[in-house]
């Protein structure tokens, strides 16, 4: 790994043997690069398969008990035999998971609990129809019969979300899982809902292509599942939301209706685009079953480095820096803050180096993707140079090879599961003008230490540690505890809120609402907002069957 | 400039020279792009203030007369002296252009009559409000009195959405014209909706930035205008389209609420994203009157290339390899026919030369932009030489500098203007997988051949050509006429719309549906979308008062 330290480059000469270095480094070869996809992320934890790392987690507490002041709304009928004889007319053996009222509910554990292992429902059924006319008939004799229904694609949300509150009846679309149709010529893909991310990604690379999105999750979330949840990732900064590259949808309304625009074409601006409500509606107004997505060509060379800088506001100056001046080829922006890293360093593979020899505020990771290696070196070194000239940088590294490219990534990526690993995570994804970014992590570090919970064991908290897409004003904030407290709940919630409402930011940058955050939308949307939302929900879902208890 | 030609180019030596020219040709300097502006459009011929070029069409005749079947609704009260006096009390003697019945309507013909000189409403009233809460107060006093409205902004679209069809009340947006806020780290702008797109363009341009989405009708047509329509022109290809970059609205609701999402965020997902429902809802559901959008940091370094390839199939070879080798540098690929340029030679003014010695069958202007000329340079270069090489192109030239730039643009741009100004033009906008783009220019000629509608006067039709935006799988199709006439017409709709609807295109690419299409959107959309349209619109505007006999 070649290591650039301001310090130590005191002359013009070093910074020629610097340029050299960079300039001779040789090329990350893209074939190889497919291995690395696994270490892309974005606030997800790298997990392939559900359940893959949820071993260190406690045994989750039913949401009903942690939140006894919400109740199972009567309006929602019990399931009966009757329903379940239906439900066996239409599917098979293979599409049906029942657990009967005498059984011991943990062969469904992992379709009611939740990832950060924070909520957990009491569903007994699981539905995994292998069609859409399956989903339709399903969604039809519910709604008729007022049997509530949580969508559930890879159950990778953040926000409690994808598993139920009560007795919902889960109806996962791990058996709708084809690629339909790809187009190379102009990019457009077209799979069903239940494609996990990776694969979709993984059969594109064969084309020359990627997913226009990429996150920690990648293993085991859907297509649908990022597209009902407006996930934002990685790749946002360059190929933007999933607003403007999906194409269209097929979703089944909650009275059973099979509403599809799943066409091949990159415009269309014939009437209302309807499919823009189910964007990010996480599964409220209908299921998604089908996506139609421009995905982009597969990069030819990346780089990747590690730099450190002193304050928060050279992290601004280098981004500002970096959008000039690596424009078109800058795929990744990313901060991490000290605690961030010294958190990682205590729960990463002790073969896994910190790239770094001294300990510094905040560190930034930078990706260039590009179509020229040559170009896009000769960029990242003229970028590097003057920003250790000018001292806002003062360290760094640039991967040589991709076994250095991954390992960098992975100090990025293992922030998430290292604030998580020791008891559990309380996890705030929001957005903020970029000048007010981290002083959310300074003032929740405060309020904490003042409350008397931050510290040492037996102190519940470990740190609150900040990091995120800068590019897009995205902090992260996580607040590592070695237990879920009610106390440093109440310490967190609705302060963080508040807090993020004064600056005028969103108190969910992609995480969405759920559970967690559906009675603080407030705090983001106003009234007016609000009151068109209950509308459409009302007006799309009157019985409300559709995921209940979250979102509005 | 630099010409090349296949032909000529016999050997090496010839290729290297040609490579040198490139690699030495002198930089483009952005300060001087900026008087470049003007010609890059879209569909829509250059124009800059209502009525520019608009001499040399006919006198226009009142669309009533054109279409009799279609009756003005009696639902709509007819504008009465209360009305009057409840605008005056609210707005001032600026805000309010009226003619009484006893007057000729003369005066109100560039609010009445739409760009193409193909439809003229009666409308008497033009309100011109200076504030969003008057716009409020307005639509709530016609909501309440059934008062049909017309919501206009630069009046410069080509399907007849924006002037009335009857005598509905036109609110202009020309008054609310102010730039609001700009911030130039997250590049985020905020505007009223008034705003002309080149001013709000200039604007940003002083600030190292651009708008993200480019038309010929900068001059005259409205940032709000643009959102309302989804208007996509060239920069789509490179920054996608509007409902990606678009951050947040102002709104006000047919019933006079305002709606706001006007915030500075880059992501936001807390709830349904409402936004989304009036882009490209051509001011049917209700006024956009702010908009929040994500703007891009001007490149530093732009190319144009013109090109000759001996056949359609070649234009998709030239545009897959550009896709992969030019890549992220990559901002336009357009393509033309021999017919438009054929037109547009008759037509341009006589000091702009035809790049190329000779004719083909098609052109190609590619456009690269990025942050470093010398890398954009070598990219071209070499991949110019190689699709010379194995002769998919034919001929070309590179711009050498910025009036060449200019030149080059203008054989594009010119297209429009050229099949409108000798009587006038039938404009269709379509999409449809690449492979089948240009095969409806073919169908259409032979079917007006067939049908002794083309060739020399006295016949109608002049020709029908070919050009668009490859890169969109976007074709403009426009039917160069001597005058407007039902025969042709007939002969044209709905032969287009279903040849499209059986290649699996849209009808409206980027044009939109206004009155032109309303009636032919089931050739795109199918029976559910269509429902959930119809739904949607009487959901928000029950009394229809908004924009009617248009869209759904």
């Amino acid at each position: 790994m070649l290591k650039f330290s301001r310090p130590v480059v005191k002359n013009c000469k070093q910074l020629l043997l610097f340029k050299r270095c960079i300039t001779n480094s040789p090329i990350i070869k893209t074939t190889s690069y497919r291995l690395l996809s696994n270490y892309k992320s974005s606030d997800t934890p790298l997990f392939n398969g559900i359940g893959a790392i949820r071993s260190y987690a406690n045994t989750v507490k039913f949401t009903s008990e942690v939140y006894p002041d919400i109740h199972r709304n009567d309006i929602y009928k019990k399931l009966n035999s009757d329903d379940l004889e239906y439900f066996k007319s239409i599917l098979s053996k293979q599409e049906i998971m029942y657990v009967a009222i005498e059984n011991d509910l943990q062969e469904l554990d992992l379709f009611n609990e939740d990832w950060m292992k924070k909520y957990k429902g009491q569903s007994r059924l699981v539905l995994k129809p292998k069609s859409v006319e399956k989903i339709s008939l399903i969604l039809n004799y519910c709604n008729e019969e007022k049997l509530a229904i949580v969508p559930q694609g890879g159950n990778t949300d953040l926000v409690g979300a994808s598993v139920p509150v009560f007795d919902e009846i889960i109806l996962s679309l791990n058996n709708l899982n084809q690629i339909r149709q790809f187009d190379p010529v102009s990019g457009i893909l077209k799979c069903d809902a239940g494609v996990i991310l990776e694969n979709a990604d993984n059969y594109l690379r064969e084309h020359d292509h990627i997913f226009p999105l990429d996150l920690g999750a990648k293993g085991s979330c859907h297509v649908g599942g990022v597209c009902a949840t407006n996930a934002g990732g990685l790749r946002l900064l360059r190929y933007g939301s999933l607003h403007g590259s999906v194409l269209g949808l097929e979703v089944v309304m909650p009275n059973g209706d099979i509403v599809s625009s799943m066409h091949s074409l990159r415009k269309d601006n014939t009437g209302y685009d309807l499919k823009q409500l189910f964007i990010g509606a996480e599964g409220t107004l209908g299921i998604i079953t089908g996506v139609s997505i421009l995905t982009q060509p597969k990069p030819q060379a990346i780089n990747v480095s590690f730099l450190a800088v002193k304050n928060y506001e050279a992290v601004q100056k280098v981004f500002v820096k970096a959008k000039k001046e690596l424009a078109e080829i800058l795929s990744a922006f990313e901060f991490m803050d000290q605690r961030s890293i010294q958190l990682t360093k205590k729960h990463i593979e002790k073969d896994t180096s910190f790239p770094l020899e001294d300990e510094y505020p905040f560190y930034i990771l930078i990706e260039t993707s590009g179509s020229n290696k040559a170009h896009d070196d000769s960029k990242l070194e003229t970028f590097l140079e003057s920003a250790m000239e000018s001292e806002i940088v003062i360290d760094g590294t640039i991967a040589q090879d991709e076994t250095e490219l991954q390992n960098l990534w992975k100090w990025r990526e293992m922030i998430p599961e290292s604030s998580q690993c020791q008891g559990g995570v309380y996890k705030y994804d929001v957005s903020l003008p970029l000048k007010d970014l981290y002083s959310l992590v300074e003032v929740v570090n405060k309020k904490l230490a003042d409350a008397d919970l931050l510290g040492e064991a037996p102190k519940p908290v470990i740190a609150a540690v900040g990091y995120g897409h800068v590019g897009d004003g995205n902090l992260h904030l996580n607040v590592a505890t070695r237990c879920y407290s009610k106390e440093v709940e109440r310490a967190l919630e609705p302060f963080v809120y508040e807090y993020v409402s004064s600056k005028h930011g969103s108190i969910s940058a992609e995480h969405g609402l759920g559970f967690q955050k559906k009675n603080y939308i407030s705090y983001t949307k106003n009234e007016q907002e609000i009151k068109m939302m209950k509308d459409l929900k009302k007006h799309y879902d009157p019985n409300g069957i559709m995921n209940p208890y979250k979102f509005i």
